[in-house]
């Protein structure tokens, strides 16, 4: 039976795995991201000696932390590119991977490929579009749109775009150094840590901090509905483990839509239309064995 | 040489023609938006006349003032659906006007025909990501991602995001009867019109109203192109005949995404990047013609 190795290329911890769905992975590694080289070397190594043991991989995809170069025609294709993350900038994780491993790689966003996973084998699935957001330390989103990836300009970076703040009853100025209160400033694990002084898995589930997360994202995401229509939306990443977010902020989404977009989807099964992700936090290794096939 | 037929079906008047293309229009009729029954009656005329005179049109293209059923599946399809124009909801535009002339129809919303048109002929040709943002006396979007025109679950009404609106500076509680100060309760020609007392073709290119706008128009842009990530933005619509708008919102998106999209289109060639429709006012109904073919 034909194989395929993904790369869940993240900013903290890198997850490998060689299979061909969810539920025939035959092999698997997981490490922290430390040097761009020791990194690659371990990926590297682990592909290596699985087709030295057992054959030939057909495609490796990567859903890798951004920013990527995603245009196929740049002499950067498949770069992080301006990545704040130390020692990481302008590295070509495409080029390394597939000379060193010798088969075909495929990169995309860690988001994107997420998304690509549960359209494959989760909550996304027959659908055409769709959005994946994922509230951890950072926030990011990834779209897929008529049935394709979004890329376009660079890729989405949902995690920026600018919100109402009001700042009498939410003083934190917000987190993110480019922007400061966009969504990501306000809403992101980092932001809620700064405002609150824990981290958020330290909080209890009735603390006054999940309102007003639920607030934020859900602003974010009557945004991303005015903008992309999606037919759903996955949530994911650490800070939507705390599940009492997703009652709070589905209904403040129709709230804040307030009826104007005229569809039962959002007005009375908005259970089915705001949700977890079907494959947990798998989504995004899977999702990177889907890009490669 | 085949012809196929166009009408862009806007809230305040129809634009119908015939030809191929934005130099070969063989016939043009416009007419105010009245009831459903007059205005689609003199639209099928229009269109009968030239059949009977010249011979057969091959397809009908039409781009509608929304919301719009755009689901293939739907019994409402290519329906004019929950609108506030009295008289005009659930109106078949799409089947009142192929069983009358007989020939195919196919119905879009006005703005995706507008960016559809600048695609075929105009400022949006050889890109496969682009987006069109009217601001007239109301504000929409029309979408083009990976070649094709977004839908999702209706489809973008990107006028009724939420941004910041700094209630010290600007008091003014915004116009939208659905969301108040979202984007286009903030910044509709509807919106200057009520802030300042009178209309903003009257206002003088100094008035302070014209910084104000390109504040709240570039929030909208910087969200766009943060979800979106487009390869150009087309600005049309009424008030953006006031073109010292341009620069203002140029130099105001540059501020806000404070370079984390790091391309050279936003951040050296920001003038080819949010550009004035290549068809003008013509964006619409030559895109339903395009739409036809």
């Amino acid at each position: 039976m034909p194989v395929w190795g993904g790369i869940e290329a993240g900013g903290t911890k890198w997850v490998c795995v060689v299979g061909s769905g969810p539920h025939t992975i035959a092999a698997e590694v997981r490490f922290p991201t430390t040097t761009p080289h020791e990194t690659l070397t371990r990926a590297v190594a682990f592909f290596q000696h699985y087709q030295e043991q057992y054959g030939p991989l057909q495609a490796i995809g990567i859903g890798a932390f951004g920013p990527v170069d995603l245009h196929t025609t740049s002499p950067t294709f498949g770069y992080i590119t301006n990545t704040p993350k130390p020692g990481w900038a302008q590295t070509d994780i495409d080029g390394r991977i597939s000379r060193a491993v010798g088969v075909p790689v495929h990169v995309d966003t860690d988001v994107n490929a997420a998304v690509f996973g549960e359209y494959r084998w989760g909550a996304a699935q027959g659908l055409d579009t769709c959005v994946y957001l994922t509230v951890g330390t950072g926030i990011g989103g990834g779209g897929l749109i008529n049935g394709k990836l979004t890329h376009g300009l660079l890729h989405p970076e949902l995690g920026h775009m600018y919100l109402p703040h009001d700042t009498q009853t939410d003083p934190f100025p917000g987190a993110c150094p480019f922007h400061g209160d966009c969504l990501e400033g306000l809403a992101s694990g980092a932001a809620i840590a700064q405002r609150w002084g824990r981290t958020g898995d330290t909080l209890p589930a009735h603390h006054p901090a999940w309102p007003l997360e639920a607030h934020y994202v859900a602003l974010g995401l009557t945004n991303v509905i005015v903008t992309l229509s999606p037919q759903r939306i996955i949530l994911g990443g650490g800070v939507m483990q705390q599940a009492q977010l997703f009652p709070l902020i589905r209904r403040k989404v129709q709230t804040l839509l307030n009826g104007y977009v005229n569809d039962p989807a959002l007005l009375d099964q908005i259970e089915d239309y705001i949700v977890p992700p079907a494959l947990g936090n798998r989504a995004g290794v899977l999702g990177a064995l889907a890009l490669a096939q």
